[in-house]
C-alpha cells in the first residue's frame, strides 16, 4: 500500500479529565522530505504511556507541554524509507521520540536503531525502551534492594511494574505486586514469578498487603499514587525507599488530589522518597540497555506488548486504555 | 533547700489532641539511690522537645511510647550528686534523658558530661544539645546545601529551624524562615542573620513565598507539615531535596491528618524527601558537637533559651506552648 499523505495526530486543546475525541484531530498532510542531515522514517509502531497525560497538561511539569496545534508526542518505532543522514540507511529499523505521525523526520536527536533480529520492534519500544530504563534506574539507583527485602510494585502486570518485579527477583528479594482483577494477578505470579500479587479491585488492600509482605515493604516503586499509596505507606520498614516514577490515579483528575494520609511514615520510619524520570539517566543508558538485553537474552525478563490496531484514528481510544486499566502488557499502537 | 522526696511527672493518660492536665501527675516519692555502677543526677533543667508528644501517643513511632505510668521522658541536664559510677563525680555537669524528675539515677547510656564554663547548662539542652545536632545532620547530610542554594525552615525561630538557617548562611545559602508573627520575623532576620523571614500567620504565604524565594527552593527543611509544606512544594526547585524532621502541625490531630496536596512536586521536581531522627546519626555526636562548638565559640551561631519557671507542676502548660506557637527559643522548664 502506497500512501500518498502523511497523517499525523495534531493536539487541538488540553484535556479536563480524560482525554476527549476533539482534544485531538488526525490530519492528512503532506509527506515531508528530510533536509539536509535528516532522514525520514516510515513509522510502523508508536509508544502509548502514561505520561503522555502530562505531556500534554498546561502545568508545569518535567518537560515543556505539548504546544496546541503540534503534532502529539510519542516515543515510537520503524525503518528509514529515505536518508540524507551518513549515519542511517533506508531499511534502519530505528526507535525514538517519533511522535504520533506515519512519516517522521529526525537529525538523529533521541532516535537510535535497533536490532529487529533481536527483538521484534513493538519490543524495542516497549521492555526493551523506555519502561526497561525507567525500571532499571528507579529500582536500582533510588530503591536499592539488598538480596531478601520485599519490593512492592503497583501497575505490576504494566510495562515499569512487570520489569520492576522481575528485576528485584533477579536481585533476590520478594516481590509483591498489586494489580487490578485476577487474571492480571495471575498473570503476573505465574508468568513473570513474582511471588505473590495482591488484587487491588477485590477491596482488601490493606489486609491482602499485610499478608503479602510478613517482613513488612523495604522497597515501593511507586507509579500509581491514591490510595495504593496510602496502604502501604502504612507497611514501610524503617529506613524503606519510595522512588517515585508516576501517580497515575491522579493524570485525569481535575480537582486537587489528596496527598497521602499516611504522609506522616516518611518521618516515623526515616523513608526516602525520590521522585524521578527516565531522562534524568540518560548518560547511563547504554549500561541499562545492555544489562536488560543480557537478562532478556537469558529468559530472565517476561514482558508482553499489547499491539492495538485501528491506526492514528484510534489513538484517543488506545491512550484512555492506560487510566483505566483497560491495557495488559506494555500499550502500543500499530499504525 | 533540701529536698525530702524526688518529685517526677508521669504519665497517666494518653492525651487526646492537646495535652491536658489530667494526663499527667506530679507524685512526691523517695529519692532514688544509686546502685552499683550507677550515679544519681539533680536536674536543674529540662528539655521540651515537639517530639515528646509523639512519644505519649500509643502509634507506631520512632521510639516506643512511653508506659503509662512512667516517668515522662525528656532530655535534662543537671549536676552529680551521689555516685557509685568512675567517670562520673559528685558536681560533674551531665546532660541526657534523665525523664521530667527532679532526682534521677544513670548507668551513663545517653548521659554525657558538659562543660558549664563553656556554655550555661540550658544551653546544653538547647543549640548545642539535641536541636542542633538534628539541624547540623538534617542540613548537610539530607539536605546538602550548596553555595547560593536557597534553604527554607519553617519554625524559623525555634530551636532547631534558628539553627538550620545559620547553617545554611555558614554555607553561603540564601536562608529564609517562616515563623509566626511580626516579632519572631524580625529575630530571625535582624538577630539570626537570615535572608528574610515570611509571617505565615499574615495570610499571604504563597506570595510571600514565592517573593522570598525568587529563584525557587533548593531545600525545604521540613518541621511542621500541613499547608506550609504544600505552598513550599509549590516552589520547589528541581532535584530539590527535603529531609523531614518534624511534623508539629500533625502532632496533636485526632483526625487523620490530609497529606500535602502538591505531593505530586515529588515526581514533576525529582524531589529527594527523607525522614530522619537525631538518633539516626548516633554514632557522628561528636563530629557534630565539636563542629557547632566552633561554630559558637566564633559567634557563627546565636541561639536563645526559653527559660520557664515553675517545676514539674508547670509541665503540662510548659509542654503545650510548643504546639500554640507560644514559646520563642528552645523551650527549657526550670525545676
Amino acid at each position: 500500500m502506497t500512501e500518498a499523505a502523511n497523517r499525523v495526530v495534531r493536539l487541538r486543546s488540553r484535556p479536563v479529565g480524560m482525554v476527549k475525541h476533539d482534544d485531538f484531530e488526525v490530519v492528512d498532510e503532506p509527506i515531508p522530505e528530510p533536509g539536509e542531515g535528516e532522514f525520514r522514517v516510515k513509522v510502523e509502531y508508536v509508544s502509548l504511556d502514561p505520561a503522555m497525560r502530562g505531556w500534554i497538561s498546561p502545568g508545569k511539569s518535567y518537560v515543556p507541554p505539548v504546544p496546541i496545534d503540534a503534532v502529539m508526542r510519542s516515543f515510537a518505532a520503524g525503518y528509514v524509507d529515505k536518508s540524507n543522514h551518513p549515519d542511517f540507511q533506508p531499511g534502519d529499523a530505528v526507535a525514538g521520540m517519533l511522535s504520533v505521525q506515519h512519516y517522521a523526520v529526525s537529525r538523529g536527536e533521541r532516535c537510535y536503531k535497533v536490532d529487529p533480529s533481536k527483538a521484534p520492534l513493538p519490543r524495542w519500544i516497549g521492555g526493551l525502551g523506555m519502561p526497561g530504563q525507567t525500571a532499571y534506574f528507579g529500582l536500582l539507583e533510588i530503591g536499592k534492594p539488598k538480596p531478601g527485602e520485599t519490593v512492592v510494585v503497583a501497575a505490576a502486570s504494566g510495562a515499569v511494574g512487570s520489569l520492576v518485579g522481575q528485576i528485584a527477583k533477579i536481585k533476590g528479594c520478594r516481590a509483591v505486586g498489586i494489580a487490578g482483577g485476577p487474571e492480571k494477578c495471575r498473570y503476573v505470579v505465574e508468568e513473570l514469578g513474582f511471588d505473590a500479587c495482591i488484587d487491588y479491585k477485590a477491596g482488601n488492600l490493606a489486609e491482602d498487603l499485610k499478608a503479602a509482605c510478613p517482613d513488612g515493604i523495604d522497597v515501593y516503586f511507586e507509579n500509581v499514587g491514591g490510595e495504593i499509596l496510602d496502604a502501604v505507606l502504612a507497611r514501610m520498614n524503617m529506613f524503606g525507599r519510595i522512588p517515585v516514577c508516576g501517580l497515575i490515579s491522579a493524570y485525569n483528575s481535575t480537582e486537587p488530589v489528596p496527598g497521602p494520609t499516611n504522609f506522616r511514615s516518611i518521618l516515623v520510619n526515616r523513608l526516602t522518597v525520590r521522585g524521578f524520570i527516565v531522562f534524568d539517566f540518560a548518560d547511563r543508558m547504554a549500561e541499562a540497555n545492555e544489562q536488560l538485553g543480557n537478562w532478556h537474552a537469558e529468559g530472565k525478563l517476561k514482558m508482553r506488548e499489547d499491539v492495538r490496531e485501528g491506526g492514528v484514528d484510534a489513538f484517543t481510544d488506545v491512550l484512555n486504555l492506560l487510566y483505566t486499566g483497560g491495557n495488559f502488557g506494555k500499550l502500543v499502537l500499530k499504525l
